[in-house]
């Protein structure tokens, strides 16, 4: 298989294409656009199956053999969709159980999209013959760069509750289990006299009177990740086999909750994602921590963006624009954080259906003068400068543990707080490090954490055989761990590790865990630490020290006192423990003295709202420099170095300014 | 067929009359209280199916006829319902099919009212048995003078997903566009994979994973909109066969979105409907302009209003009283909108049912003293005294357009703001008009404009064939146009008018828009213009010149100094573009400035809360004075003219008086 | 049978024992730890029907014969659950009709719990032969004290939709009506078309357009009360026959509106009930209010609190902790309203399922020291010194009328106001004894009421057959009754009484109400009184006075000057009006007058937040004082008396002093 700067040796450019929704007179006008845009990929026939499997066993390849000939003679690779995103009426109608059934158990009707069900026979049935069609049309033809599978799997439908749903539930039980009296005791069903005989027993967590058996809801979880990630392999199965050298990949979601990026991306040639900031937000510093995510699924290995707006989309309750400048910044911060390619949703904005206001690379007026044309356009002829980043890599000494299986499950109901909302955990951490310009990846808590200094790991509530003792030995040969509150409460199972909270960390952070002490909406305490306070609030955990010494305790309540936070000399290393959920005054103080002891430090000392972005290769270091602000900023560099601003092709010394909303790649 | 006003030669005054309800010996007592509150209208059987006939064909008219003997006893004449709203247990029981489905696919238990599916066959063979049994035996009824059909059609249930409307919505497409080929053009059905090969693979657009096509939502309100007209065609039919001489009608609601009331008006002998403002909101200025509708409706024909509350209804979560005099007060703002009659719900209030806490003519205590029934009694006797107001109509120079497609239309999800609340923005240049009395009428796009001097078009968003051009001959010949954002975008499909918005009125309004710019819920920015500044919200239209000049401009924003609202000159008359929504301090002066241009007054002048409105027949004119205030106020009459006061039969010159929630009708 | 007092002779102490859950070698350490911890009664094998029987007659009492002998030979007695509150997987699958159907006319799935239809006949065979075998293998077992039947009946499922209850409604309806023509009228057929034939056509009032009848939905509300009651009584006809000695009961829960606990408890040989405070609501008031309405269920007798948590559960949104020592001050309050013993749910918190976040009297942890097992083993101790107060009563001169079906039927919809909150109506006068420490029981409007001075009736709105003239005779006989606004308005079948609200307390009251007058969200108006003013809200009955006499009337609106309460002697009586909401200032002088009128006092006077709670029994009388506040309160006693405090064996005079979170319990 080829790598991905093989097939697309430059910054990728472009859009999704859907020429089927306009006539002939228009493709030609498109391919124009495009070159003067400087576009380079385009993904094709992502809703196309109805255009091309008009009736079952019925093909029209005409529309897209012109499409795919006219794009590479204009100098466009083709990012081929599989196009079984959305099933055509015709297989609706006459394969009924291809349809996904909702939370009332009706089964979807026809008129929207991506209603299929991922364990309907019919469906995949359907697809492998249409995967292989297309695989045989095109394996040859020169316009193929990439295959794009399906589209943005579990968006809308990442639950059926079908009765092939609920058969295939049970085999994949089987198949983890083994015997029911196993599953009956990883369940725990001995409690509210849920115990079962046998498999048929089982039915799906759905219409239930009250709480769900914990157990059995994260197995659902898993089971429908898989059942989704089964449809990628089917596609992606037929097409190695076809066309062994065309990478293949499917595009991830935003703080996509339902499917395990993690698990997925060892499948995917390439990790792709589609980002989607609400301006309304402002900087868009949480989809920042998602690039960096994207980038961290395969090791560092850079991703592509492929889909963003040109400035407006139609799916919000109000669809703000993004303010002249801002698509590139952002495009930028994308290109800072790992990504290569920069595509959007969609080249020509539709004229019909349910998304003709979402913003296109081409209005509807058609009007190559329209500032949104011209953003295109500037951007597009812009990335041609940087070659030189593609496939650089960002070094980063600190890591955040991420875990989707520890997300599902710290998120189930039941809890003594029931709005922990894992990601904003995350962030409490994300969000000090990406202020100071600090370089961080995700990893996984039984990943191999030897390349970092710092490890940090925001309630993980979930630990899974392995890996206290991964973090032990991380700790023990040097690395710093910090821990937060409500972590190593239970196993894989969402069933209580006994002996003491956090049994499986009881050791390491040299701490216990009396009881959990959650704050009303509204509440908070003080803790102190350093001579200061700072507020906290949602939770306190009451800690016993056993080893640990306290660096934060608390100011009030009937835990006054008490240790808030610790820290534990450990082998080689230390772990550090939160047990509350601090403001940002003393999350930032202890991250710097964390980092200070690491001597870990960003590449530049920039002003607020700037972005310093590293991207290394063999040949050369970059920094990305966006400014965020709408005034002018002034950076310092080292007066060792000189900088090409490959943008503007000026050497750079001793300070550069960036003007408000600009950006600046240094290569050095 | 005879005129309202032959039938009814006065202001009709009464209500809803169910007699069942109550024993025997209630109804001469009813009849008594009639007379001494001037009533001589009442409508009778309106929810009477199931005691009319009891079983399947068998019927039972003996209650009916005492009750319409006794009322044409007492001089009362008779709205005669049809009985169909509400079908019986029986017919529920026998007959699955007449049962609504609802948006989870279920039918509706019996056990309420209105459940009736429109699109069921045994439904309407069941109301034309019931009709024809009714109309032959009232045929020659002396008391009978008006037919109600059905009730307040589509209340509850103007949606229906079962099978049977499935079917009927397939027939419903394949009558308005013949071959699916044209249905998938109509519908854009190449986006999203949504192509159709055969009419049977078409669903209702219920139970989606995401958004729906607009296209085809659109057509399913016009559908349902039809099938709910149908039936009202089906009873008219018969009734206008058996009983040609008796006008019919079916009484319309606030607001009412799914009905397209100017479409069902055509087949209406007179336009009724039911008013209820809640007290919460003060002066019910919303309801005002439902009169203006409901007027227009008929080309200026009065209408009758058919039921209102003599106090306080029980389906609001909280349900305020009128305070003394507000009933009145509010039965003069509708008489002077071009109401001829008065009626209420219902006469007696009732002691069992859903409905018990809604108040009647007659309150459970059955008290003559009680303040309810004075003001009732007072009010009967007043309206006697306005014979001459009779057929009266409202003279006009300004319309408003008014279309319930573009209601339908912009209101479809997915759009750059999805809180644009049509009526709303109808009614922020309605309010200015409403505040300085002057009288508007309500038209569509494409009616003849000729008799108005300012025509108003707040976001006509669906421009229909032959509308642009309607609009440019009245603007050529003189007329003035007022045109507000996001209008000119669509045509009758939700498609796109290509060629730069607002495509069709482009040459009309001398402008295009390159960009919408909607402001985030509490987001707004300001104008200027004349040297003042007025705030705006909601939305920005970027605005290019491309003809007409800027009237306002915008003082914010990336887009400062761009034309937020613009005139151009066309043919012998201008029109007016406003790109955002300003503020009432902008809109009310520009207003202003169109209407002095035009000579525009108001009858009177008067101070704030207080409506002066006029109605004139060949022989006369009136103004109907409506004081809001609670304190007294004083205006100014020309003094070259001599009124007299229909209610004290003074002779009044110079100036009147008129008490706190007070009113006057002068004929002069 | 034996009284409850014979079986459980001290203050019961224990909670739910679910050793299913744990391995066997846990279970002799639960045994010891309970010892130490003071237990004298568990609850054992609520939901134990899977582990119980197995398979359909396939039984294991293998664990449970264990689990009994373990606990009497460590002296703990078991009340011992028919384990019929969740059905096991067997069950479900094969007996679908087990399954209740829920509004949307799904069935539930398996998985959760309490998922039984009330009406099914296969869960009703099934729990005959289960209590059976139960009973029969338990009766002569020493540790055996009490039946505890199923678990908090209707919990979660109140409803059903099922064929099977639907069927069972339409036979409940028969019974109770006998004619269809006798339901046709008091359900008010006659409305909106509503008319029924035969039993047949009689559907559940669900899925519906629009509003319901309300004379069904009132009955719908009674046949379910009614079929869980029936549940119960099948249960307990099984256990009375084999094991005749012992008591039976269900447990109760908090403002259960589903229930008719009056009704219920005549076939409980003991209340008893859950009591789950939020500590977010600071002092749990409204608990105390419970607590007084459960001994007052069967006549003042002692109850047992069924279910407390030791310190956070786990099912609200955000689950507080109780401070130090608020779990044993909680628990003397109950004790001092009238509670023979206090147990838990649960024993040992659970490691696996849906409550594993619940607290339990033993934690996670295993661990003695932790706060929770202190707190746990301090009370046990100490309540073991309580057997002096077992079987006491408490004097109470004044009753509250609170009555379940009221409840239904104010609370349905279609009302002038509809938050009026029948419960908050009732705490409003409540509240004011409750800060006063004025013993209140709860009574009917139709129950004895000579032993009372005062009897308050907040809003009851539903007034039945002898009610008024039972009411009548109690003012007649010299007591003091006070009413408020929205009394006395319909019958049992939610029909309007006639004839002038409140037409059947109209003579005994004095007045008549001519009108009802919500008031908006935030309305109010100020009433006038001996010389002050409050501020009213939510409600204004227009009152005439028809021989009583205005106590205070209104400040504004159109009706000021109108009365706001009455007073109206009647016999050697009077009955006082209260026709509005007054806030805390009028109600607690109102009160004052009252009580002082029949010099009703405290038992002590005493600061804020501090309870003093009587109860007496033939031999001693005693105080239980609770002082919730965070600091120690001294009291004055009676020079005259002496008292032993039974926590410390200290004698008191003269004064008492209580620290911070303290209680005492002294008898004298």
């Amino acid at each position: 298989m080829k790598s991905i700067s093989e097939v697309v040796p430059h910054m990728a450019y472009g859009g999704d294409y859907n020429p089927e929704q306009w006539s002939e007179d228009v493709w030609l006008e498109d391919a124009k656009l495009m070159q003067k845009a400087g576009i380079n990929l385009v993904s094709v026939g992502i809703f196309s199956w109805a255009v091309i499997e008009r009736e079952e066993d019925v093909f029209d390849f005409g529309w897209l053999d012109k499409i795919m000939d006219i794009l590479h003679e204009h100098g466009v690779g083709v990012c081929l969709a599989t196009a079984t995103a959305s099933t055509p009426a015709w297989l609706s109608k006459k394969y009924p159980d291809s349809i996904a059934v909702g939370r009332n158990k009706n089964p979807y009707n026809f008129g929207s999209r991506q209603h299929y069900s991922p364990n309907s026979p019919s469906y995949k049935k359907a697809i492998k013959k249409l995967v292989t069609k297309l695989a045989e049309r095109y394996k040859d033809h020169p316009a193929l760069k990439l295959w794009h599978i399906n589209n943005e799997y579990g968006c809308h439908v990442s639950e059926c509750f079908s009765e092939h749903s609920e058969a295939a539930f049970r085999d994949w039980l089987k198949n983890r289990y083994e015997t029911i009296d196993e599953l009956n005791a990883r369940w725990g069903t001995n409690f509210w006299s849920q115990r079962y005989n046998n498999w048929e027993e089982i039915q799906l967590p759905v219409s239930l009177p009250t709480f769900y058996n914990p157990g059995q809801m994260l197995d659902y979880k898993r089971f429908m990740n898989d059942a989704l990630f089964n449809l990628y392999k089917i596609e992606k199965s037929i097409l190695r086999e076809i066309t062994p050298e065309v990478p293949v990949f499917t595009n991830f979601m935003y703080e996509f909750k339902p499917l395990d990026y993690f698990k997925w991306a060892d499948e995917l040639d390439v990790v792709t994602w589609d980002s989607y900031p609400d301006p309304r937000e402002g900087i868009p510093f949480a989809h920042a921590m998602q690039h960096d995510i994207m980038r961290s699924l395969k090791q560092g290995q850079p991703f592509l963006l492929m889909e963003q707006v040109s400035s407006q989309v139609n799916w919000r309750d109000i669809n703000l624009t993004k303010d002249p400048g801002v698509m590139r910044l952002w495009s930028y911060s994308t290109v800072g954080r790992g990504g290569d390619g920069i595509m959007f949703f969609q080249w020509r904005q539709g004229w019909a259906g349910a998304e003709k206001f979402h913003g296109g690379m081409v209005p509807h007026s058609n009007d190559e003068e329209s500032r949104v044309y011209r953003e295109i356009k500037q951007l597009g002829n812009e990335l041609k400068k940087l070659d030189s980043l593609v496939g650089a890599t960002t070094p980063a000494k600190i890591a955040i543990i991420f875990d989707w299986e520890n997300w599902w499950a710290v998120e189930l109901e039941g809890k003594p707080h029931n709005n922990l909302d894992y990601v904003r955990r995350v962030q409490t951490y994300y969000k000090e490090l990406y202020e100071r310009n600090i370089a961080v990846d995700f990893v996984r808590a039984g990943d191999d954490l030897s390349k970092y200094e710092i490890v940090v790991a925001p309630m993980i509530y979930m630990i899974k055989p392995g890996e206290a003792e991964n973090l032990e030995q991380f700790v023990s040969d040097g690395g710093t761990l910090l821990v937060s509150f409500f972590s190593g409460i239970v196993d894989e199972n969402d069933r209580i590790h006994l002996g003491g909270y956090p049994a499986p960390l009881r050791k390491l952070l040299g701490i216990s865990v009396e009881e959990f002490v959650p704050y009303a909406e509204n509440g908070n305490n003080e803790i102190i630490f350093n001579g200061q306070t700072a507020t906290c609030s949602m939770w306190t955990d009451i800690i016993r020290l056993e080893g640990a010494k306290a660096i934060a305790t608390y100011k009030g309540g009937w835990y006054k006192g008490k240790p808030a936070a610790t820290v534990h000399n450990f082998g080689d290393g230390k772990a550090v423990y939160v047990g509350t959920e601090p403001e940002s005054k003393y999350v930032g103080q202890l991250l710097e003295e964390l980092l200070q002891e690491k001597t870990i430090e960003a590449p530049l000392q920039a002003p607020p709202n700037v972005e310093v972005l590293q991207r290394n290769t063999n040949d050369a270091k970059h920094l990305i420099i966006v400014n965020h602000n709408t005034t002018e900023v002034n950076l310092t560099l080292p007066d060792e170095l000189q900088y090409t601003n490959l943008l503007t092709g000026e050497t750079i010394t001793s300070t550069i300014t960036i003007e408000g909303v600009g950006v600046a790649v240094l290569r050095y």
